[in-house]
């Protein structure tokens, strides 16, 4: 049973009767009732509307809905913490996905779900899709292979493509960090930070907190820290080792945690609350595995002058719904091919301005209902892919 | 410039603003605008379906949209009268087919337009995102290749497959048939019937007609009649001729339509009018090709008894939407796994029987918009479904 803030419990009955049904639909966004307005939108009107896309493709982003479609795409091996449930049990989880983008940023989004696990048959059948959408949301695919397939699809497409679980995690980190840091009064270059999981979200997490110019920053995975010439490493995990762990420690939670400001768990796992409190005074802990956090807050008798979850009961909710939506809606705006390291920090800084305002210990980031937030996110997002790019270059409005 | 039954012109301009942006978008259907509701909706609730689904795979069918989800699939090879035209220039009329089945029969569809025109690539797509829907309509894909793809998705997915182009279109012809014969107080099994055109609905018309009981069903390509042994025919068109032409004729359109009694045009192509004034006295004349019929009903001096066009403007509107919204509802509601030839005939028999009490020459079908044709063709598709297999087979409501 799930509760929420004030304590009135969700029923499972409840879960299921929101379920009935799907939770999508399709709406006819144009006339369509008589036969003048057949005549128009469908036979043989539409031939008109064919033939000026066949004469010039670029138009199917003006006259059709593909051209700001958001396909949702997964093969169900990484599904939130339940981890390889199929893609007929991710389903629910991926129309929550396309419900965010629609609420959030007004964006149409719709989910596909692979019955393939293979990294080569997963790219192919999204670009042999590629007129069917205008930007790809990859969810919830295990780690290492979610990392050849973003790279794989961002190379092959002309449009964005982005994997909601790394990147959409990490850049609501950088944007909490931001926050806590200006409550605290401290420089964020200048922590250590710990990032307690090496899978999707953590690789990410460590990558948009280097790019930040974070000097300090130390992964664990479930073998401990990565330092170059570690066994067990794929080979991100190794190209991460290269880049993280400027002192090269070598051991385990205890050896990271010493003396580090920030924890950032992304792991699934738990960490012993003797841990955090072996932290630097006043650390950042933000416990993100859902629904069980690594380190209940409550457990740290006030030792953590910042906490946050995944959680929407509890201060600081640390998720992706904070910035996802926003980066589609400004990347699409913009016209933009890729999603770039500046477009995810800019997305960042702009979900901390929100915030800025209003700063305290639990208000490091605005709520996750905070309707200022996606505009924000996307207004910064195409501003940061119009310098990188001045001209749209495949996309109009 | 296109010109509707009262003569009012419609315009470009008003084709293209009512394309733009597209003519779908997504709704949510489910309470997702509080914290109680996103609890619910999404996380955490959302997991408790996505377990229930991973323990019962047909939960599925009921607690997300895919179940009855309509996936309308195209390679863009033959679209409308234009031909390969490619994905990009075939969304409008994907979007079209999609906004029909949701307006006449309720149902959610998505179109998908491919990047590949191999049959294999096509199949295999498809197969991969099997759980993302839970029926497919095939449209415009090019004949021979599109009774290969029909064939081969039928057989690999469970769930219902059928080519809108093929079998829509025949079911709209066998129900004007009907009614053409009642009112022309004749036996339609006696009737000679020539199929001008081979292709995917030409193959599919010839096919039911065979499968309805007519005698003599007399099938021509761009060569001429399709006879055992002739040069030039397709592994599917042979096939046919073995089963039509009962008369061995062979030659062109002229000995065919020598003493025919229906004439049935899929072609594309044009017949002179003096070959229809040479049929038997009191034809039938159904001239579907779209935007410029076979032959134009008005040049035959009235020597037709009931003439029939693909276009809203002229009586007798014989088109496939008629069929196939009602097709796919019944065929989902009874949880059918195939498409059947007694189903489509089911549908054929429906349609005629909304027409039957107002029959007159120039009302053998129901009008496209009649809100009681699709109800009618569902609940005759189910009927039918279940009486040849009384247990749902893989869905339910």
């Amino acid at each position: 049973m799930i509760t929420t803030k004030a304590g009135k419990p969700v029923t499972d009955a409840e879960i299921f009767a929101a379920h009935e049904g799907g939770k999508l639909g399709i709406e006819i966004t144009t006339a369509f009732e008589d036969a003048r307005s057949l005549a128009t939108a469908y036979t043989p009107g539409v031939a008109r509307v064919s033939r000026a896309i066949a004469a010039d493709p670029a138009l199917a982003a003006h006259y059709t809905w593909a051209g700001r479609l958001v396909a949702v795409v997964t093969d169900g091996t990484a599904v939130l913490g339940l981890g390889d449930i199929g893609p007929q049990a991710a389903l629910p989880v991926m129309e929550g996905k396309a419900m965010a983008l629609k609420k959030f940023a007004g964006l149409d989004a719709v989910p596909l779900v692979l019955s393939t696990t293979d990294v080569d048959e997963i790219v192919e059948t999204v670009v042999r899709l590629r007129h069917s959408f205008g930007a790809v949301s990859l969810e919830d695919i295990s780690a290492p292979r979610c990392f050849e397939v973003e790279a794989r699809l961002a190379e092959a497409l002309d449009c964005p493509v982005m994997h909601d679980d790394q990147h959409g995690t990490a850049i609501a980190v950088l944007a909490a960090l931001r926050g806590a840091c200006a409550v605290l009064g401290r420089s964020l270059r200048s922590r250590r930070v710990v990032v307690h999981g090496a899978g999707a979200a953590g690789v990410a997490c460590a990558a948009i907190l280097l790019a930040a110019g974070v000097r300090d920053v130390t992964v664990l995975d479930s073998r401990g820290i990565l330092v170059p010439g570690r066994a067990g490493m794929n080979p991100v995990k190794a190209a991460l080792a290269e880049r993280t762990n400027p002192r090269r420690l070598h051991g385990g939670a205890a050896v990271a945690l010493r003396d580090a400001d920030v924890f950032v768990g992304v792991s699934g796992s738990r960490v012993p609350p003797e841990l955090i409190t072996g932290m630097a005074p006043d650390p950042v802990v933000f416990a993100l595995s859902s629904p069980d956090p690594e380190v209940d807050p409550d457990a740290l008798g006030g030792y953590a002058a910042v906490t946050g979850t995944g959680a929407a009961d509890r201060p600081n909710q640390v998720i992706n719904t904070l910035a996802s939506p926003g980066v589609y809606l400004g990347a699409l705006d913009a016209g933009a091919r890729r999603i770039t390291e500046s477009m995810k920090i800019a997305a960042a800084d702009a979900i901390a301005e929100v915030a800025a305002p209003d700063l305290a210990p639990d208000r490091v980031v605005p709520h996750s209902l905070d309707p200022r937030v996606t505009p924000a996110v996307a207004r910064a997002v195409r501003a940061a892919a119009l310098q990188e790019s001045p001209e749209p270059e495949w996309n109009f409005r």
